[in-house]
């Protein structure tokens, strides 16, 4: 196990050193108009799209931050830094506050609604800006994002948050434009930004707030009995089956593909990423090192039992929450976060099963993938590997899940290995 | 009942022209130093406790205001004006935001602790302060509360709001500090301040807020079927035996009176209160007039059925959710609002005996409540009406209730009699 662990550590290394991160610093950055273009072609080649989305601009933020954060090489620093002054320029909105959605290239703005999905990514990347950087600009907004958050979004009626508004922070309408859902995906990535968030600021209203969403995902999103998360609910959390919704979900898949049922799956991937993220959580809270052991062992049995190609290696996209997967197709996100969370639960738990699917992970990741010529990842591929969207970047994509499943699994295996 | 109701609005309105008013014109400004002396014995001279609390000076502020609305008198608009000065000035806390409990007469803080009761008294003073005069400082201070109220005391877990915090808006700790508790008491009055500041702003946001208080306190705190409320909760809404808390509830009565065993009581006066608020609040987001006919019907019959004194007059202060009285002393405030809840009943439903035991209340009130030489009301009587505690003015009283009811009353008489 461990001399195999070693040879992942070497070859993780490499795709993040060799691949991941010479990719972004040479293709990501706008060098005409600043920020990031992220869109590329299956061979690495920029697409015709250079519009700016919020989630892969603030992406990229958070890519390059962390890997300065890691390597402390001044044009990663410089890389953020100019990434952070274009998207306050164009993306904050000085009328109502909070950030738009999607701009031109050059920065005029296309889609001004606010997403929390967005914003909450807008946290998470500036808080890691200036807790590697000391450039109290960052926190300054995220800040700011937070308290907007909490006026405008936060549901006092039944808890958690609204997730889709316009641009003036009116509840977008039901239906498509989901102003009535909420969903563990997007309450999910808003525990990931409040625990940054905290760990940059140390604020005693951060921590609160981050508390009180993880109860909430536990108490309402998650089923910690079995080991799996329900993905969309009403406003009042009631469970319903998964919809396609405006900007967040299936809605730009370039397929053509349609679920003509909204089906009430669970997502293998959210499932593993929940994991490692609450246990992140959880040590920037300082609390107990084991607290959430049985909750990730039944998560990442559940993961094992139902979504896991034990064939080949990997997670499936969706699947019941009890049963055989209904969408057998491999996504890049799943197959990162997959192998943080399992390498997350061996390093807690000991047990190897656990090392052996993340090391069975790794061999379908590297050998289907990533694209060996450019170093970044594919997007969709069959259960067997063959590619189905070979674009190496999309408006989702960007170095977020790829880099940083490298950076966490490298931390990890060091730990393990006792490098 | 059209002759006896137009006794009433007579007396009524001598008693608001004529006792009320002048008396707190002539006793409750403090010229020295601004603001409002609140406290007087018996024989409405000022007591030795001098010292401000939120909770009055706010109630002064909203009473001379909304009197200016009713008269359009120059000097209760300047009685109005100097106390929002006094109360921004030694209130209003420049390092946290939000406001302190309590100050000295010279306006030196001395209990800087947030309370939520104080801060929605706070957003309901300077919404009307701003309402009838446009002076637009009311609504900006109000507006800044709302803002703070949702960033630091909403529970994203379970809805609703925390009630008790310290001056940095760290939650205070459980027990008598309330820090883990919910009630009925802060909840409505979150829904009455959010009501004037929807009034006064025409904000989108603040007409949500209020919604969702508004759909809580329907959800949570009140019986519907049967028609009372329950007073206390744990943050998680379990409804809990009313335990006195610190500042807010008993902790400060005169009488030496200790429950020994919390009891889970319903409170006779609030259920009333809540009534016509809902029914208030209801006609500012511009609802249906009679949308909540069948809960006020409810209310009104469950407090004619257990509260009411069908002998003198009146409410007795609490009670088991159904059956005999356990408190029968009769407080100023809850036969203040009795007066308004049934007669807004009786304007919306029709049914005489509403009009009947507002008249009754009436006639008891008048005769024991109302101290007829000082033209204000005593705080507490047995249910027969002797005086327990005969104070004038206290640090929860003012011309708050009293003002009010006698306002609302002669408002809702000059509709029903076609004056």
């Amino acid at each position: 196990m461990k001399r195999k662990l070693n040879e992942c550590l070497i070859e993780i290394t490499d795709n993040l050193e060799n691949g991941i991160i010479p990719f972004w610093l040479k293709n990501g950055i706008d060098k005409q108009y600043g920020g990031y273009l992220t869109n590329f072609d299956e061979n690495g080649n920029p697409t015709k799209d250079t519009d700016k989305y919020i989630v892969t601009q603030t992406r990229m933020i958070w890519g390059f931050s962390a890997m300065y954060r890691e390597y402390k090489k001044e044009e990663f620093l410089q890389a953020a830094k100019q990434g952070v002054l274009f998207f306050i320029n164009h993306f904050w909105d000085e009328e109502f506050g909070g950030w738009c959605w999607k701009t031109n290239r050059k920065g005029s703005v296309l889609d001004s609604g606010k997403v929390v999905y967005g914003q909450t990514f807008a946290i998470y990347a500036l808080s890691e800006y200036t807790l590697v950087t000391g450039d109290q600009l960052g926190l300054q907004y995220a800040s700011k994002t937070f308290d907007l958050l909490q006026k405008y979004c936060t549901d006092t009626e039944d808890g958690g948050y609204y997730e889709n508004l316009e641009r003036d922070w009116t509840l977008s309408p039901a239906g498509f434009a989901a102003g009535d859902l909420k969903s563990l995906d997007i309450h999910m990535h808003t525990m990931e930004a409040y625990t940054t968030l905290y760990e940059c600021s140390q604020q005693e209203i951060h921590k609160r707030k981050l508390e009180e969403i993880i109860n909430l995902l536990l108490k309402r999103m998650i089923n910690s009995e079995i080991g799996y998360g329900y993905n969309q609910f009403d406003i009042y959390f009631n469970r319903k089956p998964a919809s396609n919704i405006r900007r967040t979900w299936n809605a730009e898949r370039e397929t053509g593909e349609v679920i003509e049922k909204p089906t009430d799956t669970t997502s293998y991937g959210h499932n593993i990423e929940f994991v490692w993220l609450i246990n992140r959580a959880c040590e920037i809270l300082k609390q107990p090192y084991h607290k959430y052991d049985e909750l990730s062992r039944k998560i990442a049995n559940h993961t094992l039992k139902y979504g896991f190609d034990h064939e080949l290696g990997g997670v499936f996209r969706d699947g019941p929450h009890e049963g055989a997967p209904l969408v057998r197709d491999k996504e890049w996100w799943q197959n990162c976060e997959v192998l943080i969370g399992f390498l997350d639960v061996y390093e807690r738990l000991g047990d190897e099963k656990y090392g052996e699917a993340f090391i069975k992970t790794w061999e379908f990741d590297k050998t289907y993938m990533i694209n060996e010529e450019i170093g970044e990842w594919r997007q969709l591929l069959t259960h067997d590997g063959k590619p189905l969207i070979s674009n190496i970047g999309n408006p989702w994509k960007a170095i977020y899940h790829t880099g940083r499943a490298m950076l966490e699994c490298k931390k990890r295996l060091e730990r393990i290995l006792g490098n």
